[in-house]
């Protein structure tokens, strides 16, 4: 038995714990491993560094790293492959028999798909094919809906709390208002967990559109009495009532450019500033989301999911995604899996007791 | 309304944020908040200083901080207390009507009883009584079965972690066994968790007696090859095949001498040391497991519970424990949460990833 | 005799840390000490709250946070106040004697001013009319020039150096250049020290004007072989050769504003990808680096500073600021701690690291 | 020129970064770089993998890394080597020739030493016999006298005040006394600096003998007023009035043994517990204190030293320490460093500081 592993899109905390108990899982089996190398691209082009053998010594000592030892892209949908064509046009095309082919001119049986939302339709396209395929999720968003949660999301919380508690002693010391930038474009998860275990004043998510009369308002009341400052923790997808989002990095745009446009959070601390009147900084957390050491939880949870991964090739249980249904883990159809993302509903617990905290939403 | 919370037991980073988060949401509701200071003692005892008021204030900035602003104790159940007779012996009794009868004096209406399986079952006798009870569940050693988890245990695993993590690079620099020591006594979840996360090579818990032989025949298989040392992680609790857990601080011994009997660290290090000949170091990880800022995701777990319990004061709904059942928060009967301990079960996916990955658990 | 703490400027981590020691030294000499809030203005309009007794229980706990208890504010000098005129105009006139009448009203026989450049000139002046005053530094920036360091630098630096950690993962998982922007307006310690613990490739500082080609050559060199990313850390001050600086947030300007028109890392990352075509990320660390719990280091400093401040006090030795001379603390006059600011020399030994080890300046 | 690095002695943070730093910097200076592996015995019995070609791959992302990439020993002075005689007993033999004749065959020209007071010593003995060595100071405890302060002590010290900080919350809200064990046989610097960093209200170190009668009346002052516990911070070399001290690890004995005859922290628990009727446990920090990712600062002062260390083979300075003198790095005569050990002068700032904030001594 020869298996590939694939982590797609972008990086999170706890893909190397994954690669580790796929590899060390499958070695004592007595199967090879191999991880595909920064995508698709390379395998298609035949690349010679496309295809790299994972051993024990090869993750060794990768379980406390960030990132991935594969490297990963957001690049390069084998279904809608994008080519120039010679008249300067762009086409999609499918290039997914392509290869399928390499993996058979490999001798890869089975496809181990790391990934989001993104990677994982690709997966189930490839598996619709006929490709033997396990999906392990991947999301720092916390925005996958069949399985709890997966590895990534609880390190990004972790460093999102941090920051936000690194902040209060400066928003106290000057008795400022600090807004925060965190990751999450179509789902709050990130800000509602930091701002909630951060102790935020206000917390602003996609899913509740927001008014700025009211934020305004929550600060304001946050210098009643002797707390005077605030704390305001925006999802980078948060939106104004009838309005729209302001992302930061929009499609096509260099960064550099789409930085100085400015975010969500800039414009909420100019809007709060000009309103209030109150000394207003805002912060985007940005990358540091994405980065660093697993938390210990994610490192146990991501070793879990590659060694149910294995044991699902084992059991020729092909076309499923791991899934974390607590205290174990299950399988799930993968296509059930991508069918829809998990957003945060209005009566979830973690909501309720934010607002009995007192938490504003701007709604 | 008037609610008075207790927290007992060993202390478990994030029970100060169960405290603010059942005082900021009772406050909302226009109720006072009472905190029992250091147990049932002073209150029995109309001890001036066993309740204090709980403001805005004396919950501000506290979530973060490990600990309990209540202090707790180990002593003093008032079901069965024990009571110095003039002839010298000790006799047991029942002071549980005096108990409510204090807190009928005090005009407490519920009572919010934060604690392991001790402090639950106090409170399930005292809700058996007919005092209003809600518990919220606290165990740093994840044995409650009602619970799919609670807060502290993620902390202390994390911790824990951490310290494998800073024991490897000194094991690696000497080729040396280290033998770690971690809390657990009848569930080996610490010690598991951690030590998967840990990357440890051989994990010993009370639920899987062990074989020194085997122990130490898996010790000199991590010689062999490039690796060159080796990681033990051990519960408190673990014992050999046949024979009986060797507690570091036995009941009623005092400290000092039983840290010189030594606990099961120490026995072990010295085994596998004559056996193998290795360089072998203990370590005992001890009370920084209890200490400590909670991690995020424990923060927010223990918010989560301290506002749940308002909601059942609300509905109405006593003789419960705030339960995780993921994704929310449940009710469960006081009497079911404190039936039983939960084990690792053999056949749980976390002992079987980490058997996949190669750990040895010297059965 | 009675004593004033000032806490003046930005808040560095360590603050507290000399408002505990102050204290407590203070009082076992039986002394008073009393807290100024938020700067001289509530003492100079005689604000209720702009004067705080300071005992035992309100600098209990305080060594480990961030911020300053007392507040701190950028404004108020009170040799040169702003003072609105009835016809719109804006004057600055000298409240000092005014100042010093007010110490004399509350009984205040010294003053310990904690500050950086700003704060300690203000301190000077109100010693050379004759206030007795004790100068403690406090520079996130590490620019003052008579102390070998102080309080706060080791944090930031600590906090900077784990962020750049955090982003090689998501850099070299992505293939990315990564350009992180630091504090330091005037002097580069903070991304020097930095850089160089984080492994930076590249350092943009203040005293090194860069070529922007040659600091694409230095990135573009980081790609040839099997590394892959890079890592530019650049001082918010740094600027190119025969060109000036580009700050982020302009004096007087709204803070949303200015984000928006960007900073010196957002202007990198945008030329550096125009001019490789490698995907190029910017984050600002912005007040992150300002905040949290100080580093074992900066608590030792700052609890010695304040314990020598109140031995100078003890001394009678008045007008100076205490400084550290490794391995001791000493005295030196406050006219010349304030003289002058100290940039990073080119032939300093730090530098001198960075250029052995292969970073580039872009010069 | 090709040079060889040896890491010797017990492992200290900052080990790697050293590695790196000679290494690269040698590099871009077109010399050859070897390290020893696991100290000198396997260059002198010629083991096939007593040295290893060192480049610019394999220091690679080693920086953060505690312990050390060539593996270390604290068997084997070359100088006093000791040998089993046929007839059983033990003689020591000076194997220096041999050992220098082993770096002429393998073409080496200097040797940089990388450790403390015992391998320093060797070094200098090698020098003295005409081997080119540059040494680099290494210890963990501050003991060296030559350099103001070298990497590892201050990652100690975080380490330790991190764990003092965890203690807190424990002992406070079960009001207990918590003795911790901290490194240092013959110096109290890291008691002294954490005990100090972390608050604890007694700090017992060698140099300032204990009586346990004023140590108790310590603990019972803690617990008049608010507080009602205490934090007993005691080096492992400190000892009673009078007395000796009570090691841990005695030489010769087995690990687990010694830990069983227990050290200082038992012994003080249990005076303390039977003198003063509080609740006392005791923690022994141990190995912690060595491992783990180095601090911010012990990164940079490290890279700085294997910097300077490359300069000083370039000058042909030969024979001589790397030392820091703040702010820059200079040479110091090896044999001069080696002289004597840094141990806590009574007058010193930091022992004032401690005297000044309350601490006691138990003098």
């Amino acid at each position: 038995m020869r298996i590939a592993i694939n982590t797609g899109g972008g990086d999170a905390p706890g893909l190397n714990a994954v690669i580790r108990a796929v590899t060390l899982s499958a070695l004592r089996l007595g199967w090879e491993v191999v991880g595909i190398r920064r995508g698709y691209e390379g395998l298609l082009s035949d690349m010679p560094d496309g295809l790299v053998k994972l051993t024990r010594d090869s993750v060794r000592g990768i379980t406390h790293l960030g990132g991935t030892i594969l490297g990963t892209t957001n690049r390069g949908n084998p279904l809608k492959w994008s080519e120039k064509r010679p008249d300067g046009t762009t086409v999609e095309i499918d290039r997914s028999d392509e290869l399928i082919a390499a993996f058979d001119r490999h001798g890869i049986d089975v496809l181990v798909a790391v990934g989001g939302d993104g990677s994982l339709t690709i997966a189930n396209g490839l598996a619709e094919k006929g490709l033997k395929v396990i999906g392990v999720p991947k999301t720092i968003d916390n925005d996958l809906a069949s399985t709890a949660v997966t590895f990534g999301f609880h390190t990004a919380v972790q460093t999102a709390t941090d920051a936000i508690g690194r902040l209060h002693s400066t928003a106290e010391a000057h008795r400022r208002t600090m807004v925060v930038e965190l990751m999450g474009r179509h789902a709050g998860w990130i800000a509602l967990f930091a701002g909630l275990g951060g102790t935020a004043d206000v917390i602003l998510i996609p899913e509740v559109p927001y008014d700025i009369e009211k934020v305004c308002e929550a600060v304001d009341a946050r210098y009643d009495g002797d707390r005077g400052f605030c704390i305001v923790v925006v999802a980078e997808g948060a939106q104004p009532i009838g309005g729209e989002a302001t992302y930061r990095n929009g499609a096509g745009a260099g960064a550099g450019l789409m930085a100085r446009l400015g975010g969500i959070a800039d414009v909420l601390a100019e809007q709060i500033s000009e309103r209030t009147g109150r000394e207003t900084r805002s912060l985007v957390l940005g990358h540091l989301q994405r980065g660093g050491e697993p938390t210990a939880y994610d490192k146990t949870l991501a070793l879990r999911f590659g060694a149910a991964a294995v044991q699902l090739i084992e059991e020729g249980h092909f076309g499923c995604m791991v899934s974390l249904d607590p205290p174990e883990i299950r399988a799930v159809p993968l296509a059930e899996a991508v069918a829809h993302i998990k957003t945060v509903p209005a009566d979830s617990d973690v909501m309720l007791t934010a607002r009995r905290l007192g938490v504003a939403f701007g709604d």
